[in-house]
């Protein structure tokens, strides 16, 4: 008789600096899929394969990562959750587990994503953000980031804004909203949008970054996405100022 | 001809995870202080003695630690900053050096100093400040602990509240002000007095966690006081959730 597969949501939230990312291309490098994987084969005995809503890279973080994934066991929703956080490395937590239609999938029903970007701004590094942040000691001019992000916004071939990893799908994507605020030595972006290509938010931030150390004009935007060339955009910023904050559904009866 | 030393007054952050302390009994082992004095010492090529305004105890955070030492050096204070932020490992950080009447001793004359301690005060632990806070799964009861902490308020011997180290001095203290604020999951309680004994901070906000637990009533803290012993005070609460926040001075002619 064949075991009944019950499908999961999982919320986690995780420091990505001590891994490879959330997902690598050999098994063997340390992960987040894999630590969670890893548990969960344990608790229920069987091979189970994990998906995640986003492939975040080496040293990003999540506030807010969704997986699914589908399990045999008689354990309750909190009970699996429990049972992950108890074995889990303490860079990695679970916040929620829910039983949902066995239809829910974590990348491909997500409508919208949130990433936030946090640069420490003053010329002295910051010992506590230093995992979280990325430094840039010259002073930014953060109302021409703002009009640079002004023109980024909305729907455009992103291709200028990422490298390139798989061919012939789609690079277009729709960019919501751009948020730069200041903080105390800080100027943290956030980004929500329908998804976001690889390397997107860290090439954006960087050529926004370049605005804002007047080595670009915020006009430039248009040129860049015509140009259709990664070459034209700014820097990638480094991994550990990034954070995938939050993953949104559709309203509808995903949780059973 | 002697030298002539000028004395030096420096602001320093620094994340306390790795080390034993800004000082420790044991010369070999690993403290802030330390870290600061070998380096000094390297730029001069002299033996220094560098003074912190607070003893920071292992795993113990900083934001704004205070220290003074006297250095016959032809560099300005900023060449002074930038050189020990050279080689200062990633977790410590001078935000500045002053030079300061000879007579400044850092601990003698400060007059006020604030600590904040955070508590991470939901069921799952939280990933980003598990270096950063103490957690308490269970839910704090803050109204009964404000009114707890406005008995702890005021001029008192703290007696109770601290780990003996030297017998015969004073244990009489003023805390100004305990604000407690709740944020996103987390409880943040700050200290502002004229000077902190060994542990006081910690075994105050112990105290103040068994308050909020309902373990005790805001009502005993006299009786606490009064018993003048160590056991009668709540819990020593861990390193990790304890920032010294700033050190403040007399306004007066101390920068030159």
């Amino acid at each position: 008789m064949e075991e009944r597969l019950q499908n999961y949501k999982l919320l986690i939230q995780y420091e990505g600096t001590r891994y490879k990312g959330w997902q690598s291309q050999e098994g063997t490098e340390q992960t987040i899929q894999g630590k969670l994987t890893r548990i969960l084969e344990r608790m229920t005995g069987k091979p189970v394969d994990l998906k995640g809503a986003g492939r975040t890279d080496a040293g990003v973080h999540a506030r807010g990562q969704v997986a699914h994934v589908r399990l045999g066991t008689e354990q309750s929703p909190k009970e699996i959750r429990d049972y992950l956080n108890r074995y889990l490395p303490e860079d990695i937590a679970v916040l929620e587990v829910t039983a949902v239609d066995e239809r829910f999938h974590s990348r491909l029903h997500a409508v919208r994503k949130t990433y936030v970007y946090r640069i420490w701004n003053r010329q002295i590094p910051n010992v506590f953000l230093r995992r979280f942040a990325a430094h840039v000691e010259e002073p930014l001019d953060v109302e021409a980031m703002r009009r640079a992000a002004g023109n980024l916004k909305g729907t455009h071939d992103f291709l200028s804004f990422c490298t390139r990893r798989k061919i012939k799908k789609s690079t277009v994507r729709t960019v919501e909203e751009i948020l730069i605020e200041e903080l105390e030595g800080e100027i943290r972006l956030t980004f929500t949008g329908d998804g976001f290509l690889y390397h997107m938010v860290r090439i954006l931030v960087g050529t926004l970054v370049e605005v804002g150390l007047h080595q670009r004009e915020p006009e430039e935007m248009e040129e860049i996405f015509a140009a259709k060339s990664r070459d034209r955009a700014g820097r990638l910023m480094p991994g550990r100022g990034l954070i995938l904050w939050n993953v949104e559904y559709p309203q509808g009866p995903q949780e059973i």
